[in-house]
């Protein structure tokens, strides 16, 4: 056992204040001038530590995207699939619109498009994300709204994947109603697997 | 009247050598590296006229995009909704992962996340093939397939958007199965406007 590995020991609180001085600096200057020295005297720790432990930029990004799936976030739960998945397209929207989390959740997927290690990262929080996001669908099919058989992976990403396209592929507005007609073309399609 | 703007005159000629020219280094060294004075070499002709003409990366990758929108590409056209929306999800799927087109096309998404004018260059490309691509939908109508109602660039949206966020957003691979599945999901729902 090493003392220093345990939860709230002193690589917990340096591993925090690392984490949190990343997530700034990547707020202010974006992935491709994430800077590791900047880094980390904002968390006031020595450079040579944050280098043998995080390597490089990617790694920094990979464990704030880790410590990202651990904090809890606030699912939809509004009584039915069409408001659940609705209020879920506003959440990842707003994510990406509001002055405070926008530049770092940006960053992220910046990251994600020019290296292979914050790749992995995202893929795997991503994966969380759906996977958290499924319990909507899970409470639809308690309530008999829908069969237990439904893909629901997929049919949260048919939800999301239009937010995303407008955002960071075709650069379009994004409406409440462009939100709104992604979740219930979703909805739509999850009823549909009840008749065919 | 400008003599040398005609087209086929020096200007087009000299504006498709340096796109042709922009075309191989964002093939080669992607946006971020994209350099002026290399693509005037490759062009053969002088940086300053690059430079005039262009002013930055942004410039020749808008252009580049703006030249792209005039360039055929084929259309899918099986006889079936479902078959063509399948055909677009592969072709669309075959441009990011095929060796010889991937880095370009793969350069102008990223080009798009990091300069506006690159960003509004983009919309504009993807404007004219969701506008292109309607025409699957017209001939859908015409067969008596869908209704004239339905609402053309979302149903291409749907079939498309489900790739490009595992290709960019979740980096999660993308099977032929995950084609045909966001094909026939947006084939589903142009149908759906048949029954409400």
């Amino acid at each position: 056992m090493e003392p220093q590995r345990r939860p709230g020991g002193r690589s917990a609180r340096v591993r925090e204040a690392v984490l949190d001085a990343t997530a700034a600096e990547l707020a202010e200057h974006g992935y491709l001038d994430l800077n590791m020295e900047a880094v980390a005297q904002r968390a006031g720790v020595h450079k040579t530590t944050v280098y043998r432990r995080w390597r490089g930029p990617a790694g920094l990004v990979a464990d704030a995207l880790e410590r990202a799936v651990e904090q809890p976030w606030p699912i939809p739960d509004t009584g039915t699939l069409r408001g659940d998945l609705r209020a879920l397209t506003a959440l990842l929207h707003s994510g990406f619109d509001d002055p405070e989390s926008a530049p770092l959740a940006t960053a992220f997927v910046i990251a994600g498009m020019h290296d292979p290690q914050a790749a992995t990262a995202l893929r795997e929080f991503y994966q969380a994300r759906h996977r958290d996001a499924a319990v909507i669908i899970d409470r639809a099919i308690a309530r008999g709204e829908l069969e237990p058989t439904v893909n629901r992976t997929e049919i949260i990403r048919t939800a999301v994947a239009p937010v995303f396209h407008r955002l960071f592929i075709t650069h379009e507005p994004v409406t409440t109603e462009d939100l709104r007609r992604a979740a219930d073309a979703a909805t739509a399609l999850a009823h549909l697997s009840l008749e065919v």
